[in-house]
């Protein structure tokens, strides 16, 4: 496991490719909860969210015959976003293996970002073997959006900065999809601070992390149609067994109380946030009893939504 | 004119009442205009705008006895919801005029900020009579929204802590209505700096401001149909002369360039802004040859809009 000073190696690392995000906080939030919240805003990160530092670490990570050749992923979301800008910084190639019915917002932000974007069925195995063509065609190297330990310790920098800047926190709590920002963020917490609980969020109709950690194994979603697209994935084989290990509890929201979170972030706090980002707040607010004078920190992880119908609405 | 020690005055009384925002930054929009622009974020203010600032003022000025009487205004605006949410937190009454036909999600705000609304026809006459019978009634103090020394004073303390937090600025720029922001900005640019130049930025169909400049007495606007709904309003008597000695010049911007700067605040800095917000930097945008090189400090107004249509999406 890494030591508190290699994470902050891994921060040292990434610094030039990374924004500080700022910390914010809400008197509202505070009063409604009983607690004061620390608000890790990664959807001010470069390309909207926290999938930038691991993508950065991840590249960094590389030999330079490796970066000559190329990186290449396979995804339609944020991770895709991150590898493009993070290797266009870095003035090497990225791949980006997306499916041909992938939103057009999508291309065009990899597409702006530099990526090269490769065509593949909207199937899981498609995109796969895709991604593996490319790898072999070009020698690319292929980065894992979260099981992957490069990827793990990039995404727990935004923890890192968070301790740095605020003494004292009792908790923290991320949103979980494959487990990438919550095996970082539990990590870096258990590296610095015996006393940090971290706690993870997610969907109750995707709820894998939760039955995962009862059952003791990896387990899978019958659906995936949660509002919080962030987070329909499922743990991976290196992110598991650090949750396992390190995460006090992962508690579960509905739909319903994730859109209210969303519009406490919007209308309260004035920020944009993706729905998955929503979760640890509604979280937060469902279980406020068990966290009633606490000092949390909440990594905000994204803000990439898609606001066409509001600005739409604005002309009329 | 007031000193900059007697502005620090005003600003230590005011404290705490309100927020000391954060300044944000965006590599985008430096990259975009050449220059380094300071968001000075009062759209986090408490009730989501600078207005804040210039209630809690004028109310901190009242002696014991008008304060036991409360205060009155009329607005359907920003400048209520400060009035109720400072009077509030002073622990005085507050009675709000507003139009029968106000939207009803303006009404609630007031009221969950403890002001007691009282309803008068949908016209400035009946408005303005009605808040005068208040006056006769209660005893109450008339606050107005722009046209009051102590309300002006109050407004220009944000750009007062965003000069005390970056140094070296060159230029202050925020939008201008009824001009009790852009005045108060512009006493303190002047009061602490003499090289620092202050902007107006307005939409072009309410351009009275700039008329005003241009002829020298206050001018009208003919239409109001400016989505930048805070900016609909003409300058005060107190106001005009303010900008006429103490503003460089007012820019002006079309509708559809409001609107692109409200994208760029929602989709790149990831921040909820009202449209009026978006005026100043469809300004930067529009004249950024003006700019260039320069470091910019902008006060984005407020946060407040209404974001049902963006939700309802959501769910589908």
């Amino acid at each position: 496991m890494y030591s508190g000073k290699e994470f902050q190696n891994v921060l040292n690392r990434i610094k030039p490719f990374i924004h500080k995000t700022p910390v914010l906080t809400s008197s509202y939030v505070n009063e409604l909860l009983g607690a004061e919240v620390f608000f890790k805003c990664e959807n001010f990160q470069k390309m909207g969210a926290f999938k930038m530092r691991g993508a950065a670490n991840a590249i960094l990570a590389l030999t330079p015959e490796a970066k000559a050749k190329g990186v290449v992923t396979h995804s339609s979301g944020n991770f895709a976003q991150a590898v493009a800008l993070a290797a266009k910084l870095m003035e090497i190639k990225a791949y980006i293996v997306m499916p041909k019915n992938a939103p057009k917002v999508k291309k065009m932000a990899v597409h702006d970002y530099g990526g090269i974007i490769i065509e593949s069925e909207n199937t899981i195995e498609s995109r796969e073997t895709t991604a593996a063509m490319v790898t072999e065609k070009y020698g690319a190297t292929f980065l894992h959006p979260y099981n992957q330990e490069e990827v793990i310790y990039g995404q727990g920098t935004a923890a890192l900065e968070l301790i740095n800047e605020i003494e004292d926190l009792n908790v923290l709590i991320t949103p979980v999809g494959g487990g990438g920002l919550i095996s970082g963020t539990a990590l870096v917490a258990s590296s610095f601070s015996p006393i940090i609980k971290v706690y993870g969020a997610e969907p109750k109709i995707v709820d894998d992390a939760k039955r995962s950690l009862m059952s003791g194994q990896i387990e899978r979603n019958d659906r995936t149609d949660s509002i919080a697209d962030g987070l329909r994935t499922t743990l991976g084989s290196l992110t598991f067994p650090i949750i396992r290990d390190h995460v006090t509890d992962i508690l579960t929201v509905s739909e319903n109380e994730i859109l209210e979170a969303m519009r406490v972030a919007y209308e309260r706090m004035k920020i944009v946030v993706e729905p998955s980002s929503a979760v640890p707040l509604a979280a937060l607010i469902k279980y406020k009893d068990l966290f009633k004078g606490t000092k949390i920190g909440l990594i905000v992880s994204g803000g990439n939504v898609d606001l066409s119908e509001f600005f739409e609405g604005l002309i009329e």
